[in-house]
Parts: C-alpha cells; sequence; structure tokens
C-alpha cells in the first residue's frame, strides 16, 4: 500500500518566476508597461516559442492540437487523467503582463519546480495554452478551450475571421502552430487556472488571494430605438420623438435591474451610437448592447424579462419603437466543490485566508468546467483594472499565487489508494 | 404729388413657378426626390448658372460679390435701400427641393411677374442667393451672409476649409464665383426671406403660412464625462464611474431645463459618444453636445447656468467629472415690427389668416437683420421634416406663399411721399 508523498516544504522560485514573467512581458512590450500579443500574431508566435522551448528545456512532450492549444506534458506515475493547469499568453491590444501570462507562467514555474526537486507526481501533470482566450483578433473569445471541450466545432473555430480579414485556420498554419486533432487536451482528474482578478473585490478588501465559486452567466442583447429625427431648432419639445431621451430611460433601467438582482449580479450598456449624431438633430435611432450577468440561468432570465417589460414601457412612454436581440448567452457554471476545497486548504496552508467570489468576467476554465472538476484563482490586481497598461499585480501576491497553486496541483495529482487494495508502488 | 400705383390684382404664375422649381431640383436631383447640391460644388455652378440666365433674360444686372453671393438687380425708380428678397441654392446632402431654392425661386418668380406685366416699382428690387447657407460642406453655415453683414471677414470666411478639404475661396474661383467686394449686397429698405418651417407646428395646425417674430438664440456646449472605463463582469455595481450612466442624468436634465423653459425655448442632445464602447466595458468616457435655444439671450444663459448646476450634482453623485464648455453661441433676434406687419397685412389681403411663430433654425434673415428691417414668411412644410429627400410642400401652399412674399415686396417697395413734397415723377 502507498502513502502520498508529503511536498508540504516545497515552494516555487521567486528569482525564477518573476524575471520569467518579465521575460514573456517583453514580447509585444508597449511602451507603458503593457503588451499586445494578438492571437496567432507574431508577437504569439514567439511567445509560444519560448514557451516549447522552456517545456522542453524540462523533457515535456510539446502536444499541439488542430485548434493550436498547445500541451507541455510532464509524466506522472499513471498516465490517465492527469491535473490540467491552463491559461493564455495572447493579449489584447494594449493590455497588461499578467492577464492570461501569469496563469501560464505559473505553471511552467510548477514544473520547473517539480523538476528541479526531481518530484514525480503520482498523476500526470499538464500545462496548456490555450488558443484566442482573448477575442480581441478573432471572435468569439476562448475558442481554443470551447473547442477542446466540444462547444464548437474545429472547423467552426478555424474559420473564424479576424478584425484583419485573416482566418484562424490560416493564421496557425502561418506561425507553425497548426498541430493534430488526436493532440487535443484530454479530460482531466481536475483543472486549475489562476488568473489575474480584473476586479476591485480584492484590492478594495485588501487580500491578495480569491477561491472562485464559479463564473457567472453572461447574455448580451442588442437595443434598437427608432424615433424620428427632426431639426433641434423648430421641432417644439412636446412634438419629438426623441430616440436618446427613450435611450436615457433604457440605461437607467438596466441599472436598476443589475441593481436590484444583487452582487454579483450585474447589468451594463457599454456601446451606445446615435443616429444621425449631428450637434442640431433631435436623434433618429440609438443603438446599444447590454450586458448581464447573473449567477443563477434563472435569475439573468429574470433580468432579461424584466428588461423587456421596462423596454415596452419606456417605448410606448417615449412614442418610439424599441427592438430587443439577445442575441448571446454564456450559461454560468458553477466550480467543483471539490477543487474549491482543495484550493482552500492550500490557501490556509500558506497562511491565507481567501476570498470566495465569483467571477464576473469569463476564462478558459468556463468551458474545462463542463467536461472535469475545475477550480480557478484569483490574485489581487491593483484597482481591478485590466485590459491596459496600467494592470497590475504585486510580486509578493505572484509569488504566493503560485505556492498556493502548486500545492493544489501536488495534493490533485497525489493518487489516493482506498486502504486495502494494491496500488502503484510508491 | 406722386400717388403709388396699385397693383393688388396682380398675381405670380403658378404655371411658371411650379415647373421652375421641378427645373432646379433636376440640378443635383437625388433618387428618391430630393437634391444634393453642396455649396460650390459643380451642382452648385449649374443651378447659379442658371439663375444668372435666368435674371439675365429679365435684363436684370447679375453681380457676384468676392464671397460668391449673387445678386439680379431689378432697377426701380429710385436707386438706393432697394427691398431685398435673399435665400440660398445650396443643400445638405440629400436634402429636400424647397429649403432655400423656394425662396430664391420665389423672389425669381416675382421679378418675372414684374416684368411681364411692366411693372417698374419705386424701390429696386433685389435678388440674393447667398453663398453656403447650410454649412454641410463648409462649416459654419450662413457664411456668405454673415461675411456681407459684417459678421465674418472675408478672408475668414474664404479660408474656411471644406469636409472634402477644398477651401472655399478656392472653390468660388474654380466655379467661376469671386466676384467683387464692391458688388456685396446694399443695406436694404426691408429684408425678405420665405422659406419652408423645417418643424412640424404648421402642419399640426393645419395652417399654411406663418409670419416670423424672429429667430431663436442658439448656443452649443460641448460636454466630456469622465468617469473610469472597467471591465463589465468584475466590477460589482456600486464599485463603478460609469461615464454612460451619468450621461443618462445629464440627458435628462437638458430635457428638463428645455421644457420649463416653455417653447420655443428647447434642449437637445444630437451627438453623443461612449469610449472605449465595448458590450464588456463600463464606459469610461463620454462627450456629447448640447443645443439650447429661447428668444431672449437672457433666458438663454439662465437655461445655461441651470443646466451648469445640474451638471455639478450629477458628477458629485456619480462620482465622474464633467466638463463643459460653451463654444458657440448665436443671440437671438427680433425681425422688425413694421415688415412683419407689412407681412401680415399681405396675407389677410390673400384671406390668410398667418401663425406668428419663431424660427427655431438660422437662417440668413438672422445676419440681414443686423442691418435692415428683416422679416421672414414660412411655409408649410408636410409633417415637418426637412433635410431629407421626404421634404415637401403642397403646390398650392408654394403659389400661395410667393403671392404674399409678390404682396409684402410691392408695399415695401412704394416709396411713400408725405403730403405737401415734392417727390419722383409717380
Amino acid at each position: 500500500m502507498s502513502t502520498p508523498t508529503s511536498h508540504d516544504g516545497v515552494r516555487i522560485d521567486p528569482h525564477r518566476l518573476i524575471p520569467t514573467i518579465r521575460e514573456y512581458a517583453e514580447i509585444g512590450a508597449t511602451p507603458h508597461g503593457g503588451v499586445t500579443r494578438l492571437a496567432l500574431s507574431d508577437e504569439d508566435r514567439d511567445a509560444r516559442n519560448l514557451l516549447a522551448r522552456h517545456l522542453h528545456e524540462l523533457d515535456c512532450d510539446v502536444l499541439v492540437d488542430d485548434l493550436g492549444n498547445m500541451r507541455g506534458v510532464m509524466q506522472g506515475q499513471i498516465g490517465n487523467a492527469p491535473v490540467l493547469i491552463g491559461s493564455h499568453l495572447d493579449s489584447v491590444t494594449r493590455g497588461g503582463r499578467f492577464d492570461g501570462a501569469l496563469g501560464v507562467l505559473a505553471g511552467l514555474e510548477i514544473l520547473r519546480t517539480l523538476r528541479e526537486r526531481s518530484i514525480s507526481a503520482e498523476r500526470t501533470i499538464e500545462l496548456i495554452n490555450w488558443t484566442n482566450e482573448e477575442g480581441a483578433r478573432f471572435e468569439p473569445a476562448m475558442v481554443g478551450s470551447g473547442g477542446a471541450t466540444g462547444v464548437f466545432s474545429g472547423d467552426w473555430v478555424r474559420d473564424r475571421t479576424g478584425r484583419d480579414g485573416a482566418r484562424l485556420g490560416d493564421e496557425l498554419g502561418r506561425i507553425g502552430y497548426r498541430g493534430e486533432k488526436r493532440h487535443r487536451p484530454p479530460v482531466g482528474y481536475a483543472y486549475l487556472e489562476l488568473h489575474i482578478e480584473q476586479g476591485p473585490v480584492l484590492d478594495d478588501l485588501d487580500r491578495p488571494i480569491g477561491v472562485v465559486e464559479g463564473i457567472l452567466g453572461i447574455t448580451w442583447i442588442d437595443v434598437t430605438i427608432t424615433g424620428a429625427a427632426s431639426h433641434a431648432g423648430p421641432t417644439p419639445m412636446a412634438a419629438r420623438r426623441d430616440a436618446l431621451l427613450a435611450a436615457a430611460d433604457v440605461i437607467q433601467s438596466v441599472r436598476r435591474i443589475g441593481e436590484s438582482a444583487g452582487t454579483p449580479a450585474a447589468g451594463t450598456i457599454g456601446r451606445l451610437s446615435v443616429e444621425p449624431g449631428l450637434v442640431n438633430v433631435v436623434p433618429g435611432e440609438v443603438t446599444m448592447s447590454v450586458d448581464f450577468r447573473a449567477r443563477e440561468m434563472s435569475l439573468l432570465d429574470d433580468m432579461v424579462r424584466e428588461f423587456a417589460e421596462s423596454v415596452d414601457e419606456i417605448g410606448q412612454r417615449h412614442g418610439v419603437t424599441i427592438e430587443l436581440n439577445r442575441f448571446w448567452t454564456s450559461s454560468p457554471v458553477a466550480f467543483s466543490t471539490s477543487v474549491i476545497e482543495t484550493l482552500e486548504s492550500s490557501c490556509y496552508q500558506h497562511g491565507v485566508e481567501p476570498v470566495r467570489l465569483w467571477s464576473g468576467a469569463g476564462h478558459d476554465a468556463r468551458h474545462a468546467a463542463d467536461v472535469q472538476p475545475t477550480g480557478m484563482l484569483f490574485v489581487r490586481s491593483r484597482g481591478g483594472v485590466s485590459h491596459c497598461e496600467e494592470e497590475l499585480s504585486d510580486d509578493d501576491d505572484v509569488v504566493l499565487a503560485a505556492n498556493i497553486l502548486l500545492r493544489a496541483a501536488l495534493a490533485l495529482a497525489s493518487v489516493e489508494v482506498p486502504a486495502g487494495t494494491g496500488g502503484d508502488p510508491g
């Protein structure tokens, strides 16, 4: 009967992790400390090549699937149901150096630490760099993880066209990262992802680490308000059918619905445009987007229903027509209780009381959770800013998060053998 | 002692005016019955050439000043202080066939009628086609009339650069309409302008003709709201500094101020743009324009003061900064009481009870009123729409308006000679 080896004293090397983050941040570096590393760009290729070299140096197999997802495989003592650690190296335009990259490089640091200490985990540990998490070049976001977990077909993913007109599949070939379908990531024993919070909760609470309970459901609605354009001078206020005046009520309705649904639910209008958009013309048409998020699908649907009712009333009151098109929905997902507990236990072993929170942003873990027990760690991001050059996580927080991730990965990679049965030699 | 000749029975010729309007509407005709005849374009040149030919056929002198303003001069029995009839042949892109052109062509029809009947008015009557009334190609609007009346210098007017990069002065030369400064319109005994209403008041009242009491003052304010862009998912509602949410309050504040100032005062937001303008990002910045109009300068200033106070409160409540820049103001002008009475009297003589109203839109008459007694007639425009191909005034209304204008012009052109003094031979 084998006993899982204790690796409680193992720590990652801060003097290797922090310079490595800096090294990757030079690929696509922007003037003010951020990175532009759009999916499948030359910069993304360079970052992938560096990761492949670093993984080869650890004697990991480096496999690339037909969607460009990269895997670094560190063989354990048993081959199937590995522990997966994933994130992404692509970024938005003028994004931060931690968003995505931190998760990949913390995983790399874990593999380096294990190799350095000659620790062979019971389970295989795999590091995954997912293709096009951001969706900044090719829409939608997270097509690599979504393709690998069966949400999207491979052909559909490769047919995505970028803002620059390039086809995703062609760009995979161009940068040398169109691999084979048989190399898609296997179903794991568990999937872990470390990411910056991208929100202000941890920073506001002055706490470094969050354990994520799940990812909010998201629904997007296009709103078109049609009134009547008219000249701002000769059209009496009472005779107007001002689409922008109706839009003001719609904006406030979205806020009201977001607030009354309670945190972490939210409602946001991010896009709004006015036609004809001239200083002296009463707007005839306004188009805008609504983004609703909630922890439960039923609540999300309730928010949409309440919004539709509110919009009906607003349209009648302003004498305008308002059309809604709910064009995209991502259902909420609750992460695995056992993975959450493993991550929390790892936090406590490092003397950290984690904050339990929900992720308002989508992550590759959203798709991963469909096929295996999944959990995420958040690390504090100063001011909660992200997708900008000012995005910043402190070195101490980053090192702490990587150590917590290491301990959780090792705990999950230790095969528990029921008493009285045979097992692999310990 | 001379007695003014009575021309009460004189009428314009509908079978000449209506086809003439159609003839000019073919220059720059758009598919759906409108015109695109941007200032100093080839189409504007063709319309000017046609007008010059038509004026020459009436033995009028055709004079062009250094701003491209055209004058057709029909000499009366005394030379100075003529009666001026003005409007413009330029249009916006896909504008209507009556906006501007109607005023010029009704004036042409009056000159044709006088010549046909061999009526020689006591005063000289001049028809003016002003340059660039619309401001659709060269900003600002009304530079021809504003230049001629001393609001703008000639050099400044000619230095205006169009949206297409062309310089106004160069375009005058290119189309052959850069004339001489000495040909600028003289100070008139009175200035008359007939125009479509560009608003719904006459149509809503089912009345064909309005006599304009004055032109509203207008002020334009740029508003910049600066909050903080943040991710729509991970940023709790309470932690946001949403510039668009503040903008909704600003929109409603402008409406409230416009309404409480009472018709014809008004407040409008016509332009609004959102940064970064992405579906899943809380807006960090909103810029918009505010247009306030009122009959008195003091009321206009009060509206702006109330707006600034309201905006202060909104900014504090939303945790955003709001900057205002009042970048342009056109003071209100009240038209000449005696010209208004002449126009009204002419209406009654044609069996029409005119509606007294204020013009919310600017017109060349705004500048003309600075230097001579001025008045305007409005003709009903179906649905109050303008600056679009659907703009329409009925033939009967147009003919009626031209006859009223004719009678008013003749009344003003008849020199009243005090009893007991000598005068020109009758």
